[in-house]
């Protein structure tokens, strides 16, 4: 699977006019080389987590503007530290893997006091006064979509309203029954195929930036929804923090690429027409979750 | 995430022609469980593979339809034993697994005969002869698209060529800048979203029934392209064996649901119009790679 295009494809795009243009624009790796400085932009500490697991730190970014009452909740557990020593609960292949407290529910729940125990569901708002950056391509289960504030996102502008989409690692707060069951103790993130039949219908709370990895790859659980069957399958969670808790030096230094900057619309079209030579197609189209948005360490 | 539905939701789909038939129609679980018996097929075992790993057996079903000259070329290589003590060489999240000959292309290649080292690029075929179960819900990257045959499809009215699609699971023939240079000897493993975008750019041989998990949660490679950068860090591969080489006491018994069965399509309408109680909309749409082509243990 190396990256080669035919002398007949680039033939055959000297004849088309689209093609012809196409062929002037950047594909990713020139794109990210090439971006300037006001181009990326460093996430809030204050609304950045760090999950520590035994192999490595996976940072998650909040979403304060679409989900504001789980980011207030979510930050305040993480500050008093109340997921430290709780677990890694499911993990279910090509769907999630989520963690919580096992006992949540009963009277061995841990307490989530200063927390709230009650939020209302925030499965979507208005899209006033936020940037959207459409895309072109459609999309099976939106109106529209496209990314906002860092963010992949769908949007109806019949109702004016907008939503986080189901990408592979996206953060999302469990629920139960009730739309406004959950609270964010209980976390989960995308690790398969998109499952975006999910929008809209439950709380999507961030995104993971980097170390997706020590999620992905954790083994899966046996139970129904891939839940571990033992309690000793459950992998422990030796901290929680915000990044703003944790010395200046021991943060994680990310950028993330603006979504409405230049050099991020260069980017979809380099995901829509694939320029690098081993494409015998360019494609043409691109899925919403197929653009990733890129995270970088700061220079 | 538990599974229920608001009484309020119930009570607008009575009010809704569209949602009070829905309500009648099953949910995925109900049709899984009424399937018919010739609803379900068993696979070929003179084309199905068992990659055995020290985790535990993956089960390829190929796609000789679909692919008919590199499923020969596989099935020689398999009855070869060409990729026993061969290794996994790639695990790049949210994206694919690999494995191979670590040599070749170099002098210490293990040799390909009696398969071939050459094959012809099998990107699409003609349409004609062959079923195919549309998907009303429409996709980004193709006309159109359904299954055929037991797996994913993208169809062209226009031109009447058809080919598989890069859904989870799905296995294909690395090849390098060529369209022609795949072989089967190197194959890979989609472990995330759908790289929709490699459709028609490489050829695709056949999907995994069984076993995803062992794949997907190898550790990632932290070269270029997940490609693992010592040697002692890839997986070598015990054995991999067509299932008719293997005693029949020792194969995996297993059935997929015929994807031109009234319970496929029964299985569709569930998917797009969620049904279980915990989802506040029911959606109303699916992507084709969010409709599972359900595997079971034979009876």
């Amino acid at each position: 699977m190396n990256i080669h295009r035919t002398a007949l494809t680039l033939a055959l795009a000297a004849l088309l006019p689209l093609h012809a243009s196409a062929q002037t624009a950047p594909t990713t790796a020139e794109v990210l080389a090439n971006a300037p400085a006001d181009a990326w932009r460093s996430p809030d500490p204050a609304h950045t987590l760090y999950l520590e697991l035994p192999a490595g730190r996976v940072v998650i970014e909040l979403a304060p503007d679409f989900a504001p009452e789980h980011a207030r909740n979510i930050v305040t557990l993480a500050h008093n530290r109340y997921w430290d020593g709780l677990s890694i609960l499911r993990s279910q292949d090509n769907y999630v893997v989520q963690w919580g407290d096992a006992n949540a529910g009963s009277d061995q729940a841990r307490p989530l006091a200063p927390a709230k125990s009650k939020l209302p569901a925030e499965f979507d708002r208005s899209a006033d006064g936020l940037p959207f950056t459409a895309l072109a391509d459609g999309d099976v289960y939106a109106p529209q979509v496209g990314w906002s504030q860092g963010f992949p996102v769908g949007h109806d502008p019949a109702t004016g309203r907008i939503w986080l989409t189901h990408c592979y690692g996206m953060v999302g707060a469990g629920r139960d029954a009730a739309a406004d069951s959950s609270n964010g103790a209980e976390l989960y993130v995308v690790i398969g195929h998109a499952p975006r039949h999910l929008d809209r219908n439950i709380t999507v709370v961030g995104r993971v930036l980097d170390g997706m990895q020590w999620l992905s790859t954790l083994p899966r659980g046996t139970g129904a929804l891939g839940f571990y069957e033992q309690p000793e399958q459950r992998l422990a969670i030796p901290r929680l923090r915000l990044a703003s808790d944790v010395p200046a030096a021991e943060r994680s230094a990310l950028q993330v690429m603006r979504t409405d900057s230049a050099s991020f619309a260069q980017l979809i079209e380099a995901r829509r027409n694939r320029r690098e030579d081993w494409f015998i197609s360019p494609v043409g189209h691109v899925e919403l979750c197929n653009v990733p948005i890129p995270v970088r360490a700061s220079p």
